[in-house]
């Protein structure tokens, strides 16, 4: 027998103070550095990474019917022909429900304890991850390895910590006994029993499969619910790589691997809505599109559903000490990750005047030429830009960025043209630089929407207010997931804060000298759920709390 | 200024604790015995009583375009003639939202010092409400005073608690530094702040209108949202005399009154709809018919919505040592209230062998006799009667009862048919002694909706496993929120409340010499959210934990 939970328990009191104190921390190693790891580990990683290419993927799941899968790297291009299991859902659901029973019945401990013991053995795969990562979602090395590893995993901490807070709110038994006057009295011993809702669903996106995988994962399946995950047809081989493990874990642990599982598509035949309403799912988290999320928010009404999708999100820079740096920390927001991240910069409002930099007046021109020179100065050199920028996830965004370009250089003016970059490593990388557009607020329309890859605006607005008034109204009607102000300006500062936090929004104010993508888990409530960009945070008491019911027994005594 | 956060600090802290360890505890005194109050208080609520009957109801609120009100007491069948504001919602909700974001940024203590004064004052006026719930929902001045009056407060005051622990569970500041190796550091102080969701609308039922009206009021305000109470068009006087309540506080504590509101409506022309489907509306708290709460559930998907229906609760009865003890415990839950509690049994299931009685079989006919036995030795004294059953809250319950009996007839078999008692002090009251009806379980049809008013069956199944079968199925299908075992085997009573807990239902066992209706506020979840009878459980964390949501702001320092 195991004895995960009280191994591992030093690791979920840390995560739980940090959670409630909410400091820097981290339980994983976020560096790939062979400073830390040895040579060995990471190069046994990239190797286990390519002998899975072109074979099918080591999972053995009920109701399977074929195989599914048409993953392509957006390094090389190339399909990378791992095959996945196709599955029946209702052949697949019949078996999830066998193994419901055990682990409802298991305690919260031995779940949580397993749980803790998931996120550990996913830990020392994180090279395998970051290669897979690379290779699906197109992110750089080091930020598969951060972002889609120690990060993400960090997440799945975090919403563990939670769920087991909110379990643990439930005592297991109460002794209650009062008298009814004429009525009588009583003498009951109660019983309180975690029940799960059932089966949970987690939609992944593309970019970032684990960032909410993790999380949605921890949360439902330490509450007791099975998990299905449902990886973007483009970003597979991350998601099932945690599957696996998480389903060795359940093995040794002497549970049913079936609490764990993965059903894999492919664009022309995609499961998800097969998933999403079959009866018997319970939860859903869903990352994804706002369009789709709010297609679920409203129509899945059986299932508790949670949403991340994405906003436009905002930057109003009023003024500033240092131009260079702020100009610096946004183009970085601009090139990670080719903006693919959540987190990334799209509108970034400027006044028409001009702002001030330490007191003197640099033009509107002038900070269109700071924000453009900071973006070629992070490009200029290719191991930098690779690293920062990795590759688009899809082929997709050529169109868009196309497309964009196109009316943009109709309805504004171009500031900088995207273009692919010359990636060291491989050279038929898909890559693209960063669209830079200057458009007035008219072209409202326009940049009030997500456009997904790295396509930005700096828009002009009338003053410093009127900018804040056009950023924080689309912050509320379209969404934002982050928003930045920059502003040397006390009184200016107070009223951005207050104007994006009552637009549903959270704000962050002059961040420079760090990547300003950065959402830190244990301490940043990431996402809102009071603008369209998402209906939950990652994580709260509110994202674990309805994933369990209550059922009580009392006696009398 | 107020400091009544301090100066209620002792009820809060022992609300928590109670909550926590869920032992018996009550903030409010259950009794309405002069030997307690004195006689003045019980008098003088009563003449307040009386001084509110044809007369409109003090309560001034925004968008007043008339009166409405046609409430009719269930004990002389003539009308209060009480006349309340009818409202333009529009002009009422533009009120609100000005209203809204002082209550917002009040922060947790001084909305939580204040809610705490609002149920502190409601139990001041616990005789005046007790003769308004009478007079309104028809309940016995007993149970009114203790039911409708302290119990309620315990479980607003039980709400308040969770809300107030899930509000600090989110910390108000955070320090958070830490470097990213090559691309800089970071020293962030982080700010987050609790946001309400917006305008919360509590849909309160005939029959126990304060019973979940404090807990929702309690849940939603004090987590920030404004509250609008909607009473059941016969049931307005006692949500009206705690609006009143609590626009004062909130008056003397510097707010806005509009914090809390009254919509009254008529059947006629009904309100609901108007405010459940207005845009604004973010939240809906609904205690009524499972038809419409089903509804709302499905149809009202941008609000947060939770719901208290009801279900057909069972009692499966396979042995015992004291039927006499039994069957009074039974009798008692169909006559309290005449059986309109949401608690009150209507299907007992007995073997069609009959029961072991400390090794004695009593056949199915000695049981039913039993039964009957018991609730003629409940009805028997005429003010015990009166006092136990009370009247009924609307007339069309004659109307079921009627059909039940017709059809009962011809499916079934009459055991003790309904009439009405009389009342000592009210000759026109609208009273009706329980109607009782054997049935197999081939009446499936009949019996496993909800069938409101003092209806119950006693229905033969084969042995006791069958009965525990066709009662947990009818939990699951159609909902349950009592649920009731008697078995002196414990094997079976092992078995019978893991199938009821697996139903998605909470279990008694045994109880006797006790009101079997009663739930305990800190004690027993009310409702499980898991089986039709409701979506929520009142109280838990899940219940309040997303009634608001947590913006941040963070500044580089």
């Amino acid at each position: 027998m195991h004895h995960w939970f009280e191994q591992h328990s030093d690791t979920l009191d840390r995560a739980l103070d940090a959670c409630q104190k909410r400091y820097a921390w981290s339980a994983y190693t976020e560096s790939p550095s062979s400073k830390i790891h040895g040579k060995e580990r990471p190069a046994a990683g990239k190797a286990n990474f390519q002998n899975m290419l072109g074979n099918a993927f080591p999972l053995e799941q009920p109701g399977q019917i074929g195989v599914t899968g048409e993953e392509i790297s957006p390094y090389t291009r190339e399909p990378l022909e791992v095959t996945y299991p196709k599955i029946d859902i209702n052949v697949l659901y019949q078996a999830i429900e066998e193994a419901l029973p055990g682990w409802r019945d298991a305690g919260i401990e031995t779940r949580v304890g397993i749980c803790l013991e998931m996120l550990h053995r996913c830990s020392e795969q994180l090279f395998e991850n970051a290669h897979a990562t690379m290779h699906t979602s197109g992110q750089s090395y080091i930020m598969a390895f951060a972002g889609s590893g120690a990060n993400a995993l960090d997440r799945g901490l975090e919403a563990l910590a939670y769920a087991y807070k909110a379990m643990k709110d439930v005592p297991a038994t109460a002794d209650w006994r009062r008298s009814f006057g004429g009525d009588g009295a009583a003498h009951l011993q109660k019983t309180y029993k975690i029940m799960p809702r059932g089966i949970s669903v987690a939609v992944c996106c593309a970019t970032f499969p684990l960032w909410n995988g993790y999380p949605a994962l921890m949360a439902s399946l330490a509450t007791g619910n099975p998990v299905v995950m449902k990886p973007h047809p483009s970003a597979i081989l991350p998601v099932a790589l945690m599957v696996k493990t998480c389903r060795e874990a359940l093995l040794d642990a002497g549970f049913d691997p079936n609490l764990v599982t993965l059903v894999a598509d492919t664009r022309a035949q995609p499961a998800t809505l097969d998933l999403l309403q079959h009866p018997r799912t319970a939860i859903v988290d869903f990352t994804g599109s706002p369009t789709f999320g709010r297609w679920i928010e409203t129509n899945c009404t059986r299932a508790q559903v949670y949403t991340e999708t994405a906003g436009c999100n905002s930057v109003v820079l009023e003024s500033c000490n240092d131009l260079q740096a702020v100009a610096g920390a946004i183009a970085h927001s601009l090139c990670q990750a080719s903006a693919q991240m959540c987190t990334s910069v799209q509108n970034i409002h400027v006044p028409a005047e001009g702002i001030l930099v330490q007191d003197e007046k640099v033009s509107f021109e002038g900070v269109c030429e700071a924000l453009v020179s900071a973006v070629e100065d992070h490009l200029k050199d290719p191991a930098k830009a690779a690293f920062l920028c990795g590759t688009l996830v899809t082929e997709d965004i050529y169109q868009t960025i196309e497309g964009i370009r196109r009316e943009g250089r109709e309805r504004g003016r171009l500031l900088r043209d995207s273009g692919p970059y010359d990636h060291p490593e491989f050279t038929n990388a898909r890559t693209a630089t960063p669209l830079m557009l200057a458009v007035t607020q008219k072209e409202r329309d326009l940049y009030s929407q997500e456009l997904f890859g790295p396509i930005s605006f700096v828009i002009k607005g009338g003053d410093a207010d009127d900018c804040l008034k056009a950023a924080t109204r689309d912050a509320c009607e379209h969404g934002a997931i982050t928003s930045h102000v920059y502003s040397a300006n006390t009184e200016f500062l107070q009223r951005a804060q207050d104007a994006y936090n009552l637009a549903g929004a959270s704000v962050a104010c002059n961040l420079v000298g760090m990547p300003i993508n950065f959402a830190a888990a244990y301490s940043d409530f990431h996402v809102s759920g009071l603008n369209p960009a998402g209906n939950a945070c990652l994580t709260d008491l509110a994202f674990v709390a309805n994933r369990f019911r209550i059922v009580q027994r009392k006696v009398m005594v």
